[in-house]
């Protein structure tokens, strides 16, 4: 038994809904249930309805189940990218993508700034082979964020037929993005959805699926089970190819049933609240320092600090009260700290780690 | 709340214990650790650990969790295969592995005999160019079963340098393979292991290992973050590549601990002592016929009838008294019935539901 608080960067602490969720789905259960069942269909369909009205997603949007983030950049780069992709590379997520076109024998091109740095939208030059752009909203090692009103920028400088791809695995639902200025967009539910992890979420458009089929017709090899073709026909009957992860996606489909009672507008301002209260906090220690430089770039849901104390003696020291900072990404594993602030973590709970952290001098 | 019994061929009931560690899994809030943590690893190492034991699979084998069955039928073509794959098929799984091969651009192989029935090794030529060999142990869609037995008489017909794949989705912990003379086997937990569904585990020994590596070093693509090679190097930490369903990995460790408490021996005389009763109880059946009409191919897990009343019929029948069986697969959903017969299933649940279908006069 623990009590302890995760304020570590995903996974993270639950959604507090979920352990009740997790009884239900045990006496009902929903681990018992065949993948073509009406009943999970309904439980497939009710999550992603679920889902296309907390994000406001348009209909040209489909929603399609993957087990990761990275299998979702595996699959983008199989199914959309005949020769060449483009990468904004600001930190260890977006630089694995970057990584992953070129595994896959890809031309994988790239604007790059040092780790901690946002990007500059006039700064940066998409080639015009470019297929796909993968810009990244939230970088979860380094804390720094792409304002989302900036991301319709990219698309202006894109060639006409590149498919714009948004990062956001750790940052939404808070981002209010224009999808019809993007592509695509992706998550994990083990960040700010606050379920087990397991599973990974891909939005995205009839561009994509146009582009996807045009490589298929043209004999190019886009895969398998999970081409986004194969994907779609089963998602159009609110399954999925493989037998999948039927918990995680009860519980995803609970989890936002609760958050949109709570409402998306009620989710983003606690969260910038939230975000708020810790930048603060971090502005006035003198052990820490906010990583980000520049305030536009600040991410609101992964907050990263330099740190003077090691992160391992941070979290020693907040171990007896019950709560955990994430360590630094890497390199920076013990120079830095990073703060999730995901809409799992109540307001109450920040005020009483940053008290913590106060009061214990740090 | 249900207190259905499912003897679905998977997902199926899940093993008893499981509702109580999913308890313990949510006190010890595991959905929020990191999968970078000595807390995971162990996790990790203990269900590797148990797995190894409960199958006495030998030193020079690896486990790698991948996301589904599906996932894994992709990776062994993409790791193992360059040019050439050889398929046994008879029935919807054996087939759809044989066009995932396909699918992936190979010259995929076959020898395909009717469903329902099984192979005889004399009779299997299997091709000079095959780089693999997929036997099927256990056909999920049709019931026919393999004698574990058998399996090394492929061996002794393929190319020396063939790699000897065995389809055990819905059969382990009960086939007692001799694992020298395959190279690989692999399972689903949603079937036998009574787990929720979402992870796929596969055995594979040093042979498979050194072909992807080869292919690797060849220059040829065999993937990004589930290569052999990358999955392995993070498996040695007791890791993997993205972040995994850790839940489910923590309740596979947990399950398999009380399957070895129980002991492999008991598991498999309990498999066979209820997979006895219910042929039996179907061989004097009015209503049913035993589909496998080969008494040596009938599986002891997945056992398949004929059926005079339709399968949705039957499971009308059954639904009051807190039971349901599968349908057929595919074009016999009504036609055939599929009555699990998993560790998870005890014997006075097959005696209930032998009893039920009998005292409703089918």
């Amino acid at each position: 038994m623990t009590n302890k608080i995760f304020f570590t960067p995903g996974p993270s602490e639950l959604y507090p809904t979920v352990p009740a969720h997790m009884q239900s789905a045990m006496e009902n259960k929903i681990g018992s249930i065949s993948h073509r069942s009406q009943q999970f269909k309904d439980i497939y369909a009710h999550a992603v309805a679920g889902l296309r009205q907390l994000l406001q997603l348009p209909d040209n949007y489909e929603v399609l189940f993957l087990s990761s983030a990275n299998e979702i950049w595996e699959r983008a780069i199989q199914n959309l990218v005949q020769e060449e992709s483009f990468h904004l590379v600001n930190g260890s997520f977006s630089k694995r993508f970057h990584e992953i076109s070129g595994e896959l024998g890809k031309k994988a091109g790239k604007y790059e700034v040092p780790f901690g740095t946002g990007f500059v939208p006039a700064e940066v030059a998409i080639p015009d082979g470019a297929e796909l752009v993968a810009l990244i909203h939230n970088e979860t090692s380094s804390g720094v964020c792409m304002p989302a009103e900036e991301v319709a920028a990219y698309r202006a400088k894109a060639p006409a037929d590149a498919l714009i791809f948004v990062d956001a695995v750790s940052a939404l639902p808070h981002p209010a993005f224009d999808y019809s200025q993007v592509d695509s967009v992706y998550f994990s539910v083990q960040k700010c959805f606050g379920l087990p992890a397991g599973l990974g979420a891909w939005l995205l458009n009839e561009r994509c699926i146009a582009k996807a089929e045009a490589l298929q017709a043209a004999g190019v090899t886009i895969g398998s089970y999970h081409t986004i073709p194969a994907m779609l026909s089963k998602a159009k009957a609110n399954q999925t190819q493989e037998t999948p992860n039927v918990l995680n996606l009860y519980l995803l489909g609970k989890v936002v049933e609760d958050m949109n009672k709570r409402g998306i507008d009620t989710i983003r301002e606690e969260t910038e609240a939230k975000a708020r209260l810790i930048y603060d906090y971090l502005e006035r220690s003198e052990n820490f320092e906010i990583a980000v430089q520049e305030p536009a770039h600040r991410s609101p849901t992964t907050i990263v600090a330099n740190t003077k104390l090691p992160a391992s003696e941070i979290n020693k020291l907040l171990s007896p009260f019950d709560m955990a900072v994430g360590s630094g990404y890497g390199n920076n594993k013990e120079s830095q700290i990073r703060i999730a602030n995901f809409p799992a973590h109540s307001l109450s709970q920040v005020q009483a780690l940053i008290y913590k952290l106060e009061s214990l001098g740090v």
